[in-house]
């Protein structure tokens, strides 16, 4: 068979980190290489009521096509619940319901890319974004970051240094892979940004909410007065990733170019996991169970990190997260993750090596740890595995 | 706000149909404008009981994320229940789960086209897939058809004439919007001309099961020897489009190309969603389900075209569809629907105007109706009415 398929096949790879989740669903690997959520915190029992209540009372309409834009009330408690809590102000014509934020992804690339424009991004930034957006391809400008998130004078350089650049890509919250934050000052900065340079800030919050210590962090969106700022959000981690429901909050004239892309893309997200989405959130608490799911997240980093201050070799840096999913593995110059991950599964250990979150290659020295789907004993189990590795390479 | 987009955003216009659903939401509107299923057929009972199984036996996996490819048993009943019965066989590596065929649409011009290619599509064609394909920026070159569908003889013409086409787009049978049905003898050929031309025939099958008189004709992909046919299909009419569940059917190597495009679009589909037609799929008949749909569907079927020859002007020539969800009127050239749409709205009646199934424009005096989203009686009323606007172009 030899069928032509188009170029930009050429760009897109398989993503290393589903390829790798394949391998560790394998109950025996301790795996810190996706970002799954724990399944045992989820709300099964109130799940089932609320299910089995949508389908009985809104059936008819449930299982029916429906709006590209998304059920509206599901749009009201996005707006109620996520939103204002947040400071951000939003009205219907500023929401719409999207399949996950890995397909809100997709379709901004759509909507602003044309081949060979730039993308502005962190150095490292999350892998699926990466692979979302080649797919148009673009060229990554990486802005380099500190323990404050981008550095805004670096960004700024960007800015003047590079034409057609056509969106700034940023996770400020607990930010994958590296699970730093930016700091407020910095956030008010960038949203004046988008507007001074009129280049939308594509602003990617999947985690700001899992915050272990203190207040969560004010949003982009919430600084922006002149609809420059695009604000991805995602029931994924707070509440169930299997429904696929997450959100794009944005200017209402932006708005209308998603829904034209959506209808072309998959005409809605599915009926049924909308309404029993909005359903839940008005019956339950969705903050009440986030408390739960920090609880928890908290002590599993917490034995993550003591476990490497007591294990990993003394030269080797990662960031102490203060909140998300993640925490990020800087080791010596020389070394490469990948080959050391082939030495961890070995060992029956699986991590992500950082290499592909870097658009523009290089970067073979890092490694990514995720703490929430695994107990704590097993964290500590893996880590000590982990640890045994890297001291082959450490004397 | 003076944001720029991408090109292609010149391309993709709203949905003419999706946008008239909207104003058809009245419930005092008779609409044959849409493709929707009739919501009484859908199962409730049974789905609620399904529902609430699947969330209280495998809640914490049908709640996760899963895999790309789709949840295996539901890929399994695909095999089992819908093509080995239309004469394809397929293993796991031949299927991937989508979000509906729209998805698969989308994802197909993403897989094959470079701007300006051809897309080889039958004359008029599906509305969503020109407007799903058009975002990749392709040449359209529309096939004539006949009553025996797409004419081969002027495809095989325009298959020498072309260069750089990249598949050819058919929907053979009860097509969207004609009503039409291929021959057998034509999908034989078809699925040889793939092989002969390298280039993939997508099969778009989302009426096939739904014939009134007779047998299920043979899909093209039951013919397809070299694995050039790619075939989507869809549970979204014959069980409940609001789960939004399809597949894609074709060769292992072009599925993978499908999976690499589906990770960076939105990861997976509902994992829920997928759970619950596999459960229901194993629990409970799909075929005994359909056979009730395709009486519900003839009796309207059979009022909408009897009214149609007692009322509508003789001068109007229109399909009597023998499956599927819709009738294509056409009239007289210097007559334009969308015209008479905007007189039958005043009467609350809805329909498509043709013009927007012909991807290179022009035809503005055909119709499409659908009939199974309406009761008899509404569509005998809705009939007249439009009946009554016709006459004012005839005498």
């Amino acid at each position: 068979m030899n069928i032509q398929f188009s170029d930009r096949m050429g760009e897109i790879k398989a993503s290393a980190i589903r390829e790798l989740l394949k391998l560790t669903q394998q109950p025996e690997i301790i795996s810190f290489a996706g970002g799954l959520p724990a399944p045992e915190l989820f709300p099964l029992e109130n799940m089932e009521k609320i299910a089995s209540k949508v389908i009985k009372e809104q059936g008819k309409a449930a299982l029916q096509y429906s709006t590209t834009e998304g059920f509206n009330p599901l749009r009201e408690v996005i707006i109620e619940q996520r939103l204002k809590p947040a400071g951000i102000n939003a009205t219907l014509d500023n929401i719409m319901v999207c399949s996950g934020s890995q397909q809100a992804l997709e379709f901004s690339a759509k909507l602003f890319v044309n081949e060979g424009d730039v993308i502005l991004c962190e150095s490292p930034t999350y892998l699926g974004a990466i692979n979302a957006f080649r797919a148009y391809k673009p060229r990554f400008v990486e802005i380099p970051m500190d323990d404050n998130g981008m550095i805004i004078e670096e960004l700024e350089k960007a800015l003047k240094e590079n034409e057609n650049v056509k969106f700034i890509y940023t996770i400020p919250d607990f930010q994958n892979p590296t699970g730093r934050t930016m700091s407020i000052e910095r956030r008010k900065r960038l949203a004046k940004i988008g507007a001074e340079y009129n280049i939308p800030v594509l602003e990617d919050s999947p985690y700001g909410e899992l915050i272990f210590d203190g207040e969560v962090y004010p949003s982009i969106k919430s600084f922006d007065e002149d609809g420059f700022v695009i604000q991805l959000g995602t029931y994924s981690k707070t509440f169930c990733p299997g429904l696929r429901i997450g959100w794009i909050c944005a200017h209402e004239d932006i708005i209308q170019k998603y829904v034209t892309i959506k209808q072309g893309a998959d005409l809605q997200s599915s009926t049924l996991d909308q309404r029993i989405v909005a359903a839940y959130m008005e019956e339950y608490n969705l903050d009440e169970h986030i408390k739960t799911i920090i609880e928890v997240y908290r002590r599993r980093r917490d034995v993550m990190i003591n476990t490497m201050k007591d294990t990993f070799p003394k030269e080797i840096k990662f960031t102490n997260s203060k909140g998300g999913l993640f925490t990020w593995v800087e080791l010596r110059e020389d070394l490469d993750a990948a080959k050391i991950l082939e030495e961890a599964l070995k060992l029956q250990v699986a991590f992500v090596p950082g290499a592909s979150f870097f658009p523009n290659g290089g970067n073979k020295n890092y490694f990514r740890l995720n703490y929430s789907n695994m107990s704590e004993e097993r964290i500590k189990e893996g880590i000590e595995k982990l640890a045994e590795v890297l001291k082959r390479y450490y004397n």
